[in-house]
């Protein structure tokens, strides 16, 4: 390859990894080289020069700390943009707790096996960016740093007060007042910020905000528990929940008492998951914009690991949700409405 | 490092590599050496020396030829799998359909960025096996190969005749006897295999194997619209389905009519995928061994790398899947009925 181009073996490899330090005629003539021969680079021998592996780490759920998980579109976008700097993805295994997350960073670092890694599902006291910030391993989160807000690192999140706020004006132009919320609890940060959305609007409009309950779990029999407690006292027209699962206990309680969710009952959900297209009618819920999301967390690992991206990200961002609606608000309006 | 232990980095790197070229006494120093030093060997320079990169590719669904994807628990005892042998998974992206796959494994071969692919899904006319084969490139399938029974390459699979033999066993003990089955019809070989094991079973009970019916697709919609003929027409009080979509349309088809499943009409799904657990009542299903499927597929990829493991496992293999009895069958029995 070298001797094609008439040039050394380390001028190719500066070609691949740093053509900056070659001059335009000669980064012509190796890169004309490789075109004509078909030159693929060995990833050992290119990880080995250039001190990096090109791959980047990322546990896959279900996670110890709430209902988040790696969704499996979200992960073809990791997949997606990281290809777009010939980075590839390396599943670390399963979410478990902190402590486990941390042993496989301990792991995959020490070997230089990644290049450095993503986090998701964040959550209060969360253990790892500091571990990480300490090891000096890149890396970027999906969700805020909950408790820890002047934490250094880069994160995106979906803004979860806007997409529940998005939800109750969708609802209240539809003709609702009685807007019940049904979250999972004080114990997740994602949840209690969704629930913040809601109260702020319904508050903002002169709503009643007090119809809310929370499920024991972000599970379909929890939701459908309380959501029955909720019908019962409050007599809700529209019930606006934390998540999709939720939301199919809700439309399961409903179903139960006769109650027809998209004429009697609207219901929303939260993540438009795969529930929300399982359920009868289908949720209407909010999309996070996961190609945004993949795009910004590989862009900062990848920056982190010494490499320029074209249009750098912010360090931190908070992207918008989009309202899907379906069937279950009645399904008055085709198509999605935007923030 | 090799000085630490008197030896030569080679010797070092055949103590982590190849620990039988080494006598007995050099070999234990190393390790001593190995482990006072807390040694982690850098993974791009071991891959460099040992030609391998200890990396095994898979792809993520949704897949383009049917409803199965790589669930998430079979993602997670692929990595356990793997971290038995000190492998690693990356993700190569999307399913899409087998061009796109062959494209994404052409690229990482070339690259020697993995030591060989997993796959999943396979399919008539499946494209991929013979692309591999003439490669070289290690892998194993999870699937026959439907359509080239003497295909030469390791797969493992799931014994869906037997699933569904299984599931009329378990209806007919209970009292049933108007048992139907609804599938997705014949281009899926999966399927099929599962609609035989319900006839059979049938036929060979001597009861009536006429009530059976083919959805448009594998989704909870089309499933619910032919169970709504097929409820009508036969009358069943059983209905065996080829996936838990399709038997989340016959709970939804059943509930439509006031026909109240699990005491009414009992219903088995197949997969025992979350779905499942989020009907009601939950759905009596198939379980598939993912962690015996994952240690053979693993095994065989790294075998076909060159290293050798312990009770390797034989070329081909059909595994059984297991009943979990729940509420749509009457809950009549707790727990697991193993075949």
């Amino acid at each position: 390859m070298a001797a094609h181009a008439g040039v050394s073996r380390q001028t190719v490899s500066n070609a691949l990894n740093a053509p900056q330090r070659l001059t335009a005629p000669t980064l012509a003539r190796v890169r004309a080289a490789i075109d004509e021969l078909g030159y693929v680079p060995d990833e050992a021998a290119r990880a080995l020069t250039s001190r990096r592996t090109r791959l980047i780490g990322i546990h896959i759920g279900p996670t110890a700390h709430s209902h988040a998980s790696t969704p499996e579109p979200l992960l073809a976008e990791f997949v997606r943009a990281a290809a777009r700097h010939g980075f590839r993805l390396v599943v670390l295994g399963s979410f478990g707790d902190d402590a486990g997350q941390i042993a496989a960073f301990d792991d995959v670092w020490r070997r230089r096996a990644v290049d450095g890694v993503i986090l998701t599902d964040t959550h209060t006291d969360d253990a790892r960016p500091a571990w990480l910030r300490e090891r000096g391993v890149p890396f970027a989160a999906f969700g805020r740093p909950w408790g820890a807000p002047d934490s250094p690192h880069p994160w995106i999140d979906v803004d979860g007060h806007g997409g529940a706020w998005l939800a109750v004006d969708h609802l209240a132009s539809s003709g609702h007042s009685r807007i019940a919320f049904l979250g999972w609890g004080h114990d997740e940060a994602g949840g209690d910020d969704r629930e913040r959305g809601w109260l702020e609007a319904m508050t903002t409009r002169g709503l009643d905000a007090r119809p809310h309950a929370h499920a024991s779990g972000d599970t379909v029999v929890a939701g459908a528990e309380r959501a029955a407690e909720l019908l019962e006292r409050w007599r809700p027209t529209a019930v606006v929940c934390a998540s999709d699962t939720l939301a199919a206990g809700v439309v399961r309680a409903a179903d139960r008492r006769g109650i027809a969710v998209g004429s009697d009952l609207a219901v929303t959900g939260y993540d438009d998951s795969p529930l929300a297209r399982l359920t009868h009618p289908e949720l209407t819920s909010l999309t996070q914009p996961f190609a945004a999301v993949a795009d910004f967390l590989v862009d900062h690992v990848v920056m982190a690991s010494g490499i320029e991206v074209p249009d750098p990200p912010p360090r931190t961002r908070v992207a918008e949700p989009t309202l899907v609606v379906r069937g279950s608000t009645g399904g008055v309006r085709a198509g999605a409405l935007s923030f």
